[in-house]
Formats: C-alpha cells, sequence, structure tokens
C-alpha cells in the first residue's frame, strides 16, 4: 500500500472506475444490516465509503483510517444532492485504522451544534472540527487576508509591532503585567505608538497582531487576546481621509467575504452588512441628539455611546441612510488617549471616530496630533510618562508628516458578519477572566 | 492649493512640463551660492528640488515639506543615474513646512549608516528610515509572504494562534511569567501544541506569530520576542514528507527573495544561500563524525551542536554537497521535547531536525507521536503537567494523524540571506534583557 498514492476526497468524483487510497476521519458511520457506511473526511471533503465486514463495522467517529477501495457511480436514485461528492461511492476493499478515538461525548455529526458555551469551550480540539466551527475559522482568515490585500493595493507595508512594551501609553488598568527579567512591563494594548512610528518610516503601513487587554468583566464582545487589524498614514489633508480609508478598507473585506464565503455565510443565514451608498458620518452629539428623539433617552452629555445607544444608532443608519454601518466622530477629547487630534473648530471633542455596526464596535480610528511640542503638552497632562515613550515621541521630533489611522478588531468583525451571538465563538482559543483552554478556578 | 493633487514622486519622470505637487521628507539639501538643492523622499522615491531662497535653504533634514513646482529635464550632463528620477528635477515653486525636524544627532544622507548598535537602537525612529534599514524590514515583509503564499499553495490554512498559555510544554526557566488576573500564566515559547490541535481540525495549518523567550543572556541571534512562521501537517509517510515540506518551504522564500529584492540584496551585498541540488540530511552522530575528522575536536557524544559544530558543518556542506544548507536529524530522544517522535530503529535518537545555515539554526522541525498514550507517558516521564495541557491531549484522544511539522524564526531567516552581524538589526523594536524601546537599567 506503501506504492499507492493517496488521492483527495474532492478528487474522487473524478476517478470513478479507478482504485483509490483515501486517507481520513471518520465523520459519521451507520450500519445496515450487513453494510456499512461511512463518511469519511479529509481536508478537501467528505465522501461515502460502503463496504460489509467487521474491518468497517468497527470503527468509530473520528478514527483516522486509511481505505483502499474502488470510486463507483452511484444509482441515480441514490445521489446525494448535499454532497459534492453525492455522485459517487467507494467501495472498501482494505481498511488500516491510523489512530482510534474514544467515544465522543456528544454527536458531531449535526449540521449545528447545539452546545452551550461552556460544553463547546472545554471540548475544544473536537469542536473546531465542526463545519460550522471550521467555516467562522475560514472566514476569519479571508477577513484578515483581505484586510492585508486592500492596504498593500494601497501602498501600505506591513511591519511587526512589538508585543512586550515598556509603558501603558492608552492609560486605564485594563493591562496585563509581564515579568521582564528584574523589570515590569506591559502586553501591548494596541501597536499604536509603533504604528506611527512607521508612518515616520514607511509612510503607509499596516500591521496583524495579537493585543491583549485584562478586561474585569466576562461579556459578549471581549476577549483577553484579540487579533488587531491595524493601519496608519501619512500626508492626509483632513481626517476625512482616514475615514475614506477606513470605509474603503470595510468594504473591501466585506466584498471579499461575500465572493468567498458564499456557503458559509448560509451555514449561520448570515448576510453581508448593507452599505446603500456612503457610510454615514454623525458626530457623537449629533448622534445622541438622534438617539434621544427616537427613544426619549436623554443620554446627550455622555461621553461615549452605551450599547444601547451604539443598537439605536445602528437602527437609524439603516432605517434612514440605508446602512447597517455608521462612523460616530467628534468624541470628548478629554476621553480619548493622548495623541487624538482635537478639532481645531471645536477642540473640546476630537477627530476620532468609531464605526458602529450591528449594534457594536467595529473599528476605531482618527487623525493623530503630528505637532511635537503638542504631544508632549498632551501627554504629560495625559499622564503618561513620557520617558518611556521617548521612542515614539522621537519620531515626531524630527519630522512627521499630517497622519491618521484605524483599528480593526478580526474578532469583532468575524462576529459582526456571522452574528455570532459571542465573541467566543470568533476565535479558536478564546482567553477570558475565567478560561485559558481550561477553566481556571478561583 | 488644496485643490492641486498629490503626484507621487515616483511619477515626476512622466510629468516634464508640467505643475506638480509634492509631499515628503527633506532627505538631503545642499546649497550652491544661491541655488539650493533639496532631495526629497516620499514613499515611492526621492527627486532633486532646485530654487533659490530663503524658503528652500532654511529647510533641514527630516523636514516634512509640501512643494509646488514644474518638473523639467536635467541637461545631459547633469542626469544622475543612480536616481530613478535622475533625468528630471522640479523646479520649485512654492514651499510649505508642514513639520520641522530638530537638528539629526547623526548624518543620515551617508550610503552605509556607520554607528554602533546601541546608537542604531536609541535612535531608532530616526535610523528606521535610512534605506538600509527599510531595506531590512521589506526583505523580511517578502520573507513572511513567501511562507504564507508557499503553504497556502499546498492546502494549508493559517490560523490565529494564542499568545498567553498555561503551562510551558518545551520546559525550562527561559520562559515570562504573566499576572493573568488572579492566576499565573506565561508567554507562548512556540504554538506548538496549538498547531497540532488544529491538524486534527484542517489537516495543514501554519500561523505566523510573536513567541517568546526569556534568554538570559546577551547573544547576537537570540531575541527575547520573535516571529515564528510555524506550520504543522497530518498523514505523512515518514518524517522524510516534513524534511521534504521544509525544503520546499525554505527554496519558495529564497525564491521569492531572490525575485523581489535584488536591490536590497546588493545594498548588503548578499546572495541567496546556494543550494546545489537537495538539502543534505545528516544525522547529529554523522554530522558530529564528520567534524570531528575535520576539526579533531571531539564532540562526538554531545546532545547538540555547538556553535562551532554549526559552523564546521556547514562548511562541509558547501564543500562537498555544493549547499549553503544542512538539515541535521536524530538528536537524542531525552534532549528534545516530550511530543517528538523516536526513532523506531533506535528509539534513542529522535526524528527531530534543525536547518542549520551559514552557522546557525534557521528552523527546527520534526515528526511528533500521534499516539494518544505514548504522549501521555512521554509528558510525564518529561516533567510536564499533563492536567494543563488536556486540551492538547484532546485532540489526540479523538483521532490525530501521523504527523509533522516545522518552524522558522523570520529574524534568523532575515539575518542568514542578509549577512546581519547582529539579529537586532533585523527587527525593527528589538527586546532583549537589556532593553525595551530603550535601555533598562539595573
Amino acid at each position: 500500500m506503501g506504492i499507492m498514492k493517496r488521492t483527495l476526497i474532492c478528487e474522487t468524483p473524478k476517478a470513478v472506475g479507478k482504485e483509490v487510497l483515501l486517507k481520513g476521519w471518520v465523520n459519521t458511520k451507520r450500519d445496515h444490516g450487513k453494510i456499512t457506511f461511512v463518511d469519511l473526511r479529509d481536508r478537501s471533503g467528505i465522501v461515502q465509503v460502503v463496504g460489509s465486514g467487521e474491518e468497517l463495522s468497527s470503527l468509530k467517529p473520528e478514527y483516522v483510517i486509511e481505505i483502499v477501495g474502488e470510486v463507483k457511480k452511484r444509482p441515480e436514485n441514490l445521489v446525494n444532492p448535499k454532497l459534492k461528492t453525492g455522485e459517487i461511492e467507494v467501495e472498501v476493499k482494505k481498511v488500516t485504522v491510523l489512530s482510534k478515538a474514544e467515544e465522543l461525548p456528544f454527536d458531531m455529526g449535526k449540521e449545528v451544534l447545539d452546545l452551550t458555551l461552556p460544553v463547546l469551550l472545554d471540548n475544544r480540539a473536537i469542536t473546531l472540527r465542526h463545519p460550522t466551527q471550521k467555516a467562522i475559522l475560514k472566514v476569519q482568515e479571508v477577513i484578515i487576508d483581505a484586510f492585508r490585500k486592500a492596504l498593500k493595493e494601497k501602498d501600505f507595508v506591513e511591519f511587526q509591532a512589538p508585543s512586550i512594551i515598556p509603558e501603558i501609553p492608552e492609560g486605564g488598568a485594563d493591562v496585563f503585567e509581564v515579568k521582564y527579567f528584574d523589570h515590569k512591563a506591559y502586553l501591548a494594548q494596541s501597536p499604536q505608538l509603533y504604528k506611527q512610528i512607521m508612518t515616520g518610516v514607511f509612510e503607509r503601513v499596516f500591521s496583524i497582531n495579537k493585543i491583549f487587554r485584562a478586561e474585569p468583566s466576562v461579556t459578549t464582545r471581549h476577549l483577553a487576546e484579540v487579533v488587531s487589524l491595524d493601519a496608519e498614514f501619512g500626508f492626509i489633508d483632513s481626517w476625512l481621509d482616514v475615514v475614506e480609508m477606513a470605509e474603503y478598507t470595510i468594504r473591501y473585506i466585506l466584498k471579499e467575504v461575500s465572493e468567498k464565503c458564499e456557503k458559509k455565510l448560509a451555514m449561520f443565514n448570515a448576510t453581508i452588512p448593507q452599505i446603500k451608498d456612503k457610510i454615514p458620518v454623525v458626530k457623537l452629539r449629533e448622534a445622541q441628539e438622534i438617539i434621544f428623539k427616537r427613544t426619549k433617552i436623554d443620554n446627550r452629555k455622555e461621553k461615549d455611546l452605551s450599547p444601547e445607544d451604539e443598537r439605536a444608532i445602528c437602527e437609524w443608519a439603516l432605517e434612514e441612510k440605508g446602512s447597517e454601518l455608521v462612523f460616530v466622530s467628534h468624541y470628548p477629547t478629554k476621553s480619548r488617549p493622548f495623541y487624538t487630534y482635537p478639532d481645531p473648530d471645536d477642540p473640546e471633542f476630537n477627530q476620532g471616530f468609531d464605526l458602529i455596526g450591528r449594534g457594536f464596535e467595529w473599528m476605531t480610528g482618527g487623525r493623530r496630533i503630528e505637532n511635537y511640542e503638542l504631544l508632549v503638552e498632551h501627554a504629560k497632562e495625559w499622564g503618561v510618562n513620557i520617558e518611556k515613550i521617548g521612542l515614539y515621541l522621537q519620531a515626531f521630533k524630527y519630522g512627521m508628516p499630517p497622519e491618521g489611522g484605524f483599528a480593526f478588531g478580526a474578532e469583532r468583525i468575524t462576529q459582526g458578519i456571522l452574528g455570532l451571538k459571542n465573541i467566543r465563538e470568533g476565535t479558536a482559543f478564546p482567553r477570558d477572566m475565567e478560561r485559558v483552554d481550561f477553566r481556571l478556578s478561583k
């Protein structure tokens, strides 16, 4: 058998009448009297294998096997239109078990994995093998690839941002501390300072890397480890250039997902967010006024949108502008990081913005301060240790163009497109305050 | 000026006779009496700008400016063949300073940045703007993209491996501890266990992510943060299938770099490693025998190659096999991680291998144990807490094919191809026990 070359399952329909060597996992097994049907799964698809005898009937789901058999056309009435290989089946001649599997703790053969989140995650090494879970990760791969492709087409250079950083530029307590030799360091909450430094180098840069947030609460849309899709670029004429690049990028991503993931979207009854014309842009105070008029809830003096506000502004955007996505800009300057650019016409508010989609935040971005003196002044006022961000300030001391950028969370986009109830489903190995692979006990 | 559209510098040779708006950094400036020459730099190239008057003569290196000027053909005798735009120059009409720069601490206009490593890194936000430093990062971008492209062509799926992990599967003390809420966790030394889990899901997977090593010493080839290029795949017939895939991948990378980085290689007088035929494969004990015969230094009972041994075996491979790369396999089983596959013919040695190139390690890989019981037995024997790797073991409990994989360090390949003296030059923001952006004091 060593001489035979493996045939991938997707190639079997073209091998009718031939003997093939297949390798894969037992997806499901059904015994009909003396005849056994096995659905065999490999990376390329599923095929029905049929035969009689102990060799086949003793198999169990997730056994890893090799089989030698003959590909045969199925009779018309037995064709399975749901399978790409549904017009054929493989008549088994020899079965070799490469690896056994214990009895599964639940049925993996169903179209929908109907498990609670803890069970889904406690059994992650198995549940990831289910078609729905694989589809989520493949959609995410397309999202990330599309982000890269979109920006490369616009002359952006990819760089590797560091994860271990000396200071917390964004402030806040939601940061992980690392014992760094004899010193204290932190895990990056964002590659912000580094992508700005790199804007001074390549003018247009992006990075795809992990960021870390020690979120002290468990919600359906926060993770402790996130894949951040970051972009930053120089020589903008206005903050609206940043909005435009962000819109270009998300539209590119949505287009790629719609073209490459049709079947995967269907598995989740998911649709690509609709954008009729342009994604609308509203200032925070305008958004709050709109929400007040629609809901009679008065949050017009708040410095941010509440989760309810985010849902309300999305409803407005869809009804009034035909868009499931909406940019909200001009948050209070004091409530955003020190590097965000205050609006010259009204410096109490800044030229930062969020992209809200289907009721929650997908992206954050904005124009940044490029003036060295103002940046140092803001950093001090915001309580950042300027000695520890010396490398960052150096970039501005030696000439930095007007610039801005944005950052998407890959898991948030995945969640938003597929309509996942919990963001933990949007990542293979979610980290939160209750779990690192297994549940943490108190 | 707001109405004019920006012209990129690379487009100027096609705009002779036209008025253009250029934006960029002052690369260098030379005053010749009343006439000032400025080399202006943007992401697309460098162009000579010429004019008279205070506006231009008051500029300094790294000032960020906008200029409006007319593109003119240079007289034959003033053409600069070193510049892509050397046949033209831009006669300035208007200069606007967008951002000033302080006096540079050293001359950035030279072809080679002749600085000590500490000065290079203390001034990283500036030194990264030098052509040689940009070239290093662009070559690395090509290496990483080529790794992705090579594996996608072979049906591999990219996944995101976690950085925060609950246990140290590789053993050793060279690990960073993270304060994870009320618990202790670690930064991943490798995505090893996760890529194996994912092999049970997609059969062929790769990941590109940061790994972390708390190296307690300062060498020219170790970093605390590394970009790891990891691959893992199932249904191998033998460990040699893993060697073959690793060879395919590194050859693919070298080919892409040679095609896309010709000028950048020339900046470093660098050549792509030569491989005459196949990359030779020798067992550790054979390699030690060869080294003993050549050098009379007897390391034939050591469990690993010393740095001197690595250089010696590379000399042998080049002289005898015409290859600057060589695989060394079959290290003592006990000296490698618990998951490495012992050779059935001689279980004291395993089917793991390293790729040595130009005197140091570029890659490590091997076949892994896929049998659940043996894996648990090894894990216990190696002192790994099997409760904390429960998710990993779960993958093997439920059917795992014969499999293996490999991991490259992106910075090591960059160093190896370009012949960098210190690996710190091969990364934008190196981390080691002495530095996190700035030098750490004791």
